[in-house]
């Protein structure tokens, strides 16, 4: 089962999934896709991809990676119906923006022995097959899920699909770790762009602060263009996740907006986040303090223990070997 | 005491002073400065600026208009410096990012009759002359103050000023409905950012979500990089319009986390915002719909009942005439 992909299936044309099949086909490898609606499929045979009337079929082409792709409501259906098709040796991932809620339904549906859940952190408030773009994933950053019974091979094929035609960063993280962790970077503040819009609308002084508005308004509100719908999948589907950052969001407002009332000092609250930002240490790919092979048996555990340091992985599927990169400290 | 400025002051080249004072000597006009830092002052003085020893030194020049650019912190201060020493015909005004607490001062210093508030909406996370550039307010928008004693002709100097050589576009506003409007579109989504950045920052799972946060991240959480003595002192000047807004903030997500947890409806939170993203008129000042010319005695009342509409003003100094553009509906 080792050796890199080579033919790949997609589930869903949409942004990310017809950003995934034009990527590949632009490097050379056999893509195969079903998507629920016609024109997509038919731009996307136009693009190069082998078209496939229903996951049934392209099940039966027996990709070496399937990946999942389709708006997070429909995620559990099309679970259901690749558990009820997939054979051979195919791998299968997903590019779902939530993991705890996926993995579940994977792990319902028994697919989780072939099963290694992806999320690339890529995307625009644009949608569909019209919207996607090779480019899109560029040095996309990904996190790889890992599990107490996650299955080497198929994590390795993954990870090697990520970092290489798919031109990713991977990082590994528990369903759960990578949930919180995204709703810290993502959907939180997908909520709070939301709400800012929200406070505007509805404020007697909106039409002289939306004339008001600068390009820092707009940067920072532009993730609430996302459609209301999929915002709202990526919430409702890490409620688990999300719920506690409001939590902790509600009562640090609470309490500036009390200490300014009081004109107590609120130096603190703004110290704070430029700590973070100073201090920020995105780890860069290209500039490791340590990089570690795994070969042994203790592989799992290792990357089990330290989800949350954002060590990258690679894999060279062709040696069967798994490298961690640690960020410099 | 009409007709266009030919000599303008500037007290205080950081960011915003620097750059009106470069973008108005390119444009052909006489520009004086004072600054409490040497060195700046002398590359102003390369730039063709004026240089003046003090405040005092700057008023005496007698300046069409004298604008205010210091940090909110010192605008005090420099206040009552110049009501010290201003003579002449000099129309005051200023830049700074909050007006209520700005025009409270003034006021107290008896200067209400030669001032006009203003706020351009532009910046970056830089401070200082080093970082000040001309084209940094192309096209900026500006808020002009007005208030129940504003000088007819004191309005004209400045919305000349401002919608001419500095290539604004000014909407006019009361101190208040300024406070209010840039407390939704700059002050707290400024608090929001940082609060995410301080969320992330005291997370666990912190160094990998550092890791995967995507362009979208780093966009909405640019201003969050602005020093927070910046930010911080916007927000304490203009605690009357900040807390409301928070007040309010904390309820929608308060009731959004209580909804997610006990598994109700959430889709009206992100349907708000699409209605506002999609219902956003910004008026666009080069597509009006009725041009209005001011040239009665009910201007200011006129301009005072309706300064929530984000209305468009310009002005025509030679002939001491008001325009007001409507956005179209």
């Amino acid at each position: 089962m080792t050796g890199p992909a080579r033919r790949v299936g997609v589930v869903s044309l949409g942004l990310i999934g017809g950003s995934v099949a034009r990527r590949l086909v632009t490097q050379g490898l056999e893509v195969h896709a079903w998507n629920p609606s016609a024109p997509a499929l038919a731009a996307a045979e136009r693009d190069g991809v082998v078209p496939h009337a229903s996951i049934e079929s392209l099940c039966a082409a027996e990709p070496d990676v399937l990946l999942l792709a389709p708006p997070l409501r429909a995620m559990a259906d099309v679970i259901g119906e690749v558990a009820a098709h997939v054979r051979g040796a195919t791998v299968v991932t997903d590019a779902g923006s939530v993991k705890v809620a996926v993995v579940d339904v994977v792990r319902a549906a028994g697919l989780s022995s072939r099963f290694v859940g992806a999320h690339p952190m890529a995307g625009t408030e644009q949608a569909g097959y019209a919207a996607s773009d090779p480019s899109l994933l560029d040095a996309a950053r990904w996190a790889l899920t890992i599990e107490p019974d996650t299955d080497r091979d198929a994590f390795l094929r993954v990870a090697a699909l990520v970092t290489g035609p798919l031109g990713g960063v991977a990082r590994v993280a528990t369903p759960a770790v990578h949930d919180a962790a995204v709703a810290l970077v993502s959907h939180v503040p997908h909520v709070l762009a939301t709400e800012i819009l929200g406070l505007v609308g509805s404020a007697d002084v909106r039409d002289l602060a939306l004339a008001l508005a600068a390009g820092s308004f707009r940067d920072g509100t532009r993730v609430a263009g996302t459609h209301p719908r999929r915002t709202e999948a990526m919430v409702v589907d890490n409620a688990a996740g999300v719920v506690p950052v409001l939590r902790r969001a509600v009562g640090d407002l609470t309490a500036l907006a009390d200490a300014l009332e009081a004109g107590e000092p609120v130096s603190g609250f703004f110290d704070a986040a430029a700590e973070v930002r100073s201090g920020a240490r995105v780890a860069a790919p290209e500039d490791p303090a340590t990089v570690v092979t795994l070969d042994g048996d203790d592989w799992r555990e290792r990357l089990l223990g330290e989800t949350r340091t954002g060590l990258v992985v690679g894999a060279d599927t062709a040696a069967a070997t798994l490298r961690v990169t640690y960020p410099p400290a």
